[in-house]
């Protein structure tokens, strides 16, 4: 109940703080006779890893997957996957000058009254860097579900008040070949070069800006979702606002959607090559909890990074008023390597709920 | 984990369709010893129940609240509470003419394909009637809350695009007074009439139209919420999204916080009558997943009823194209009513963690 | 998790006291599309009611179940099935005399401590008027796994130390017949008019006694259970301590096979009418916590009821001795009527491992 | 929900296979701030190691325990403990003779039509190998537990018919000396002897024997266990069936109290030293599924076994008979080295039912 774990039939835990020996990540309830590739999962991490490109955080980790288990020629066993990721570019000297003090908007000051302990060391456990272990676990989960048809695609679709047009969808697997083949992963490729830019000068002034990521999931089955708490859009709302540094989620219409009349709103059902169809998709795919088998579609809201290189006010550990200095490596812009994440917790909530669904199937 | 139940500590359980014999809800995990104030119950049941004024909707159901089991000479035991809600207005006649249609974004397709059954009357088990138990046992939770401190704040701040000015929060007892004193229950007075004006004419026409409802909670103690994965802003995004309607959560600074920039977005630390404090509340109360003492602010975005009064092209479950007319009593507008549903999840999520921090507290 | 629930994708939630107004149980999770017959329900409420005979309490409940939610049509929805029994027979003045005291082996002493506030009557929530609601549960659960195939059977196999021969478990329904036509329950006609001659004796000398309950599990097919913490026979064994009264649980060879050899415990394969099939079945038809087709077979027992109709020292709330006298309506021996919710236990372990094991099945 | 997972708020999830890379588990809460002594982990884990006495399989696992996070400066800080075990002596090859052959009473033939895959070296994932994982993560349990002033005893009261004599429980470390003193681990010890030359025997024969372990908890606060499902000695039972080749549990009175009278088997309340006990202790401690305050006691019964140094007849995978030979190196009785799995899953139910506990206390 201490909340490291995820998923109910398809179930994550992770463990690891950012300056300890590993990080990691059990997988319990991967089907078995899954084929398993480690250079998928390898590839995966290498999106997300630090120091990737100039509009990332310059700390070094390969972040390399092991699997300690659950794997046999090849294979998934039905047992469980445990995946370890040691830390290796430890530098925690650089941390000591924030030993007692609470970094603004971080989670320093909410650990040390909840737990009376913390490792401060890169923010420990609230560390970002915990969710290289989610998408250890996501790439899994993506192979899975790719043997069963469902593909997931997400992108940065803003960046502070700069917004990527709208997408023609159609073709998921050559946006993504746009979306890699630029370091803003926006699959618009005029606006990846705007936002690069505006991220280096944000980067350049020592500040950070906060963006939003969007994604669609294609080719899942009607049916996937519980009606009542366990709606799907529920699920992979929790999920998103898992992530750290995420403050909304909205799918469909989202927000927009509340500004409507319902006779715009609704979805008129038709058919289309035998198949059960709406004209339009503001339910995003999902209509009272429950995948419609209509493209699944949602958008999620990132903060900000709170590290900032310059002077900030605060309080120490005794209550005192004192300045925290701008020092360290970080992200002017998380949402470009957030894409990847967003993507594994996206998998993660659709193989739990395609196995809910298989469970009280004939 | 057919998904009926949540919370875990503090944990709900419901049942019941639209024109069933009954809704209900079991409550287990209520801690012994808790006044269970039966009126406060029933007035909590009456500020959602239908046809309480008229932009709402005109089924009329008296939801009288039996309390079964758990309570003994006034108070709590600790053993679960059972409550029942017998359903009375069964017009299930006025639903025949959708048996075998499937209404515009309504769950009627996902249910039928989901479950190769369906109870259509009034949307079955889909039918937002089944908040009703959730207000019932929300009305529970805010009495533990309020022997713990913790007080908590809904209204309309948005209707379509009209949107209530920013609150003075400084007294949320009085603001509750401004609320209840008008039936779109919008706190702020000039706001609330025009609401009801728009959402009148938008009955008239026929048509619904969507809003927003503004959370604020106060009272809570510093480190509430589980750092990863049940991050507090998480499971509070969950129960929202549970809400029938709801397409969009954000917490704090939410969507406009992902265009702002780290160095105008991070909350300083101060000291305030010797207690820690943020100088702003971009972070919404919670920092790391963790709340951080600061008021807890969120909104959620209902988009507009599915049922309008109007016909609509469709299709049946032959797969043949139909027409379905709009008949039946339904909202204008739901917001005004999910007020009460929003602030009975919040006080569900509260509790549950509340819980959840004193098992590890000594 | 204040232990309400059990099970997981069939999971039951009870609720209610002794002299409450009713007693229940929601089902959340079974498959939509069984047919629920309620006649069959309310025979295996009548099984378990009390005064059905002389050898069993004389309180007189008639344990009408009512279906308030999850049914439509006569089939289940896959929605939550809520089932209430009122308590009709609450005579509630008998117990006055025991208000502030702690009955021998009873719960009142540990309700007391744990919640500082307890129903006296009847012993509440401690009851085992509970198992009603259990056994109408477990209704449900046999009739989905009629559906594929699953049959149980539980008898009384002791009383005391006056033990049933082993019985010819080739025709299960046959032995099924022999039980109900005897009121200990025993499928074996000869020793259940002992078994009945010695309640009865018991009874009249104003004492208890306990007994074992046998049980057998026919049709499962290979692969239920999950390997490590889930094993089949351990969740078999959880569900039956859970049960009032019961203080021991084996299956296979229990307790008997730890004075074995392995030479001579080992339950060979072998190959019958083309099933594997093991010579011997010392392994209760579970290897390695997963079903291995042959017949599950465990033992429970039953300590003697607490309640006696002889005088007892004892302590009250204030810590003072004092006397408690035997009044009131009890069962000399449980195991008659436990019969009949060993059973349902069972079938609501079997449902729920059968849909785990589904989820998993391509 | 593929059941790698023990425990609610204090839980576990354990990985690994015989022959893989590493056996391990994550802890996921564990209070903050309790003193993790890593060379009492080491010092349980070698009371389970393999190759510890001539009654012991002969293979050699040094089990070096290495802690990979949670752990800050000696103490515990509220995130996931990860305990990681390599494997080392994984002489795979001993195990070709039986990549395609169920060896009688192992898991062998459950597990592959299961999944349809499995690992065969050393039984893979249903190795007791695995309780290793267990024992470490229960050692941080015992090490709570004495923070809290709860102290578990179990050692080995019969192997094969071969039983100890009650012991006077009074001084349970003066108990747990004698036991370490002894490769049976038996706390009698003149029965200590008998059992060792009595195993010793056995495994001259090439043949195993079966056995039981009884334990004792002391110092358990009043109010530990839920009423209904979640009874402590169902917890404490599922625990024990979990076991490898565990195949019967009691506690309390167990078996024999169902051949005892209410008026025998009634435990009367006493004051003694300003408390309440109970005269005798047929309650094993708990009354209504909660502890009385009284010592905890259960019994635990082994298997033999399975593998044997003697041929075998069989089936293989085509379902031909075939012949399995004994080679390989085990165990011909476990229940020495399963004292200690014993107490840690003891341990890991207590610290689970203790954070419950104060979940629910102000």
């Amino acid at each position: 109940m201490a909340g490291n774990s995820f998923g109910n039939l398809f179930k994550i835990t992770t463990f690891g703080e950012s300056h300890g020996k590993a990080i990691g990540v059990i997988i319990d309830g991967c089907p078995p006779n899954i084929s398993i590739d480690e250079d998928f999962i390898q590839s995966e991490l290498d999106k997300r890893k630090p120091g990737q490109s100039k509009i990332t955080t310059q700390r070094k980790e390969s972040d390399v997957a092991q699997i300690l288990s659950g794997v046999f020629e090849g294979k998934s066993t039905g047992t469980p996957i445990a995946i370890l990721i040691p830390n290796e570019d430890q530098r925690s000297k650089d941390y000591s000058h924030i030993a007692d003090k609470y970094r603004p908007s971080h989670a320093d000051y909410t650990y040390q009254q909840k737990y009376g302990i913390r490792d401060y060391r890169g923010g420990g456990r609230s560390s970002a860097r915990e969710t290289a272990a989610r998408v250890a676990a996501g790439a899994i989960a993506k192979l899975y579900l790719k043997s069963q048809g469902i593909e997931i695609f997400a992108h940065v679709s803003a960046v502070g008040t700069l917004e990527a047009p709208n997408l023609d969808t159609t073709n998921l697997s050559a946006l993504l070949d746009i979306r890699e083949a630029n370091i803003a992963r926006c699959a618009d490729p005029a606006t990846a070069n705007e936002m690069i830019a505006l991220i280096d000068s944000i980067r350049k002034a020592g500040d950070t800006i906060g963006g939003k990521i969007s994604t669609v999931v294609r080719g899942v089955p009607v049916g996937l979702g519980e009606p009542v708490f366990d709606k799907l859009h529920a699920d992979l709302g929790k999920a998103m606002l898992s992530i750290n540094a995420v403050h909304g989620f909205e799918y469909g219409s989202g927000f927009s959607g509340s500004e409507m009349r319902g006779s715009e709103h609704n979805d008129i059902f038709v058919k289309a090559e035998e198949q059960v169809r709406t004209r339009t998709n503001f339910s995003g795919g999902i209509q009272g909890g429950i995948s419609n088998g209509m493209d699944i579609m949602f958008r999620t809201a990132f903060k900000p990074v709170a590290t900032i290189m310059r002077d900030q006010e605060t309080l120490n550990e005794a209550g005192d008023s004192t300045t925290i200095s701008g020092k360290g490596r970080h992200d002017p812009c998380v949402v470009s390597r957030a894409v990847i994440i967003v993507e594994a917790m996206t998998a993660l909530v659709l193989a739990d709920h395609l196995l809910r669904f298989k469970a009280y199937k004939d």
